[in-house]
């Protein structure tokens, strides 16, 4: 009997990162992007990126980029899709498995951004990338348009405590789009998610917002009561 | 320079794939399953798949991998979820890109599916798989009962005329739970999607019922006026 295994092509698998970032002043959706270290399109702007190692999962490869990149090792993150042409790479076969990373940008330290030579880049604004990287990168963002609607993930790109103009700013630059100021807080106040603080926000206006915290406790309750978030607003 | 490409690990990839069938007489989402001709699990019940060869796309494998089992070459097909655990295959590391593919059960020739040993399974009555086979069909079923609500995908399991019985049917078979008659009727006809024809389907009961066929340049038209299919029915 033919060993299947012994007898089949092997291929480079690598994973790509889709690391989107957020803060609150800039009000704008970013991405984590770095100049290339090896030929081929060395010095490009370049996802960040590395090949699976033998002795790591798929997702464990996606995770060491992401903390190589940022120190941080609890991140949000969802495998997005594979991408498996034949020519992708021009420096040789490699199947890639792209990741989306979702990060307050304010939690990054800037010294270890800078070590690693990345930079944030608006998604509205992203410089010729290699490869098919700008197809990923379009894929990763309509995922994250479609998830946020669904599944409270956009508070990972939040401070802890943010106001509803602040939430919406977010749902819009993520959207590329305005959206009702009206039926986006009666669906989010209505799914009972967030708790009121006591304190405001005061530097954008005189009379001040209240802060919210999302309390990922409620969230559950919530799911097992069979609830589905929804903050799908024209 | 080191040259990543020459130095890193390779590894075996494999497609895997979870074809859906449907035949309007049981009335039940079914699952293309194979007995495993080769060691480890020979003769186990499995997903049909195969490794990827050098010189073909991801996406060709999965391809080459449904033409052999079923003669079709163009089937409904998209690419469900990248599974990369060390350890997930014990016949050595391999990492598979699942795929999940629609098909009208009446389509395939059952001589060709006798000679690939394949075999339709109810979904509801899943045998013993494999590896993590049994966890990459719960995800392709999950990811196939959202598609059916946004995208008219659910008429590649049926044949060209259908009675919205019939369609009604399918989606509760792949729901596996009762849906609405009247909201989904309205639902259906209000996007203008399918064409009333002149004949009725006489078997099931003696007034007959309308067939009706599904205009896939009319719902090019829809998306093009900004519309999205929708049949999200309780």
């Amino acid at each position: 009997m033919t060993d299947h295994y012994s007898v089949s092509d092997k291929h480079l698998v690598a994973v790509d990162c889709v690391i989107f970032g957020y803060d609150i002043y800039d009000k704008e959706l970013k991405l984590l992007l770095i100049k290339r270290k090896f030929e081929p399109e060395f010095g490009k702007w370049s996802l960040p990126g590395g090949f699976v190692k033998k002795d790591e999962s798929v997702s464990g490869a996606a995770c060491r980029v992401l903390y190589q990149l940022t120190g941080l090792a609890e991140l949000y993150m969802e495998q997005s899709y594979t991408y498996g042409d034949i020519n992708r790479d021009t420096g040789g076969r490699v199947i890639t498995i792209t990741h989306f990373a979702l990060i307050n940008a304010y939690q990054l330290d800037p010294v270890m951004i800078e070590a690693s030579s990345a930079h944030w880049r608006s998604i509205s604004r992203i410089p010729k990338l290699i490869f098919d990287h700008e197809k990923i990168v379009k894929k990763a963002h309509r995922q994250l348009i479609e998830r946020i609607k669904v599944k409270p993930v956009g508070f990972e790109l939040l401070p802890e405590k943010f106001t509803l103009v602040q939430l919406q700013q977010l749902y819009e630059a993520i959207y590329l789009r305005t959206i009702d100021k009206r039926n986006f807080r009666k669906k989010i106040i209505s799914m009972n998610l967030l708790e009121k603080l006591d304190e405001k926000e005061k530097e954008t206006s005189k009379k001040g917002a209240f802060y919210y915290k999302f309390i990922p406790a409620r969230y559950d309750d919530f799911r097992r009561k069979g609830f589905y978030f929804n903050l799908d607003v024209q």
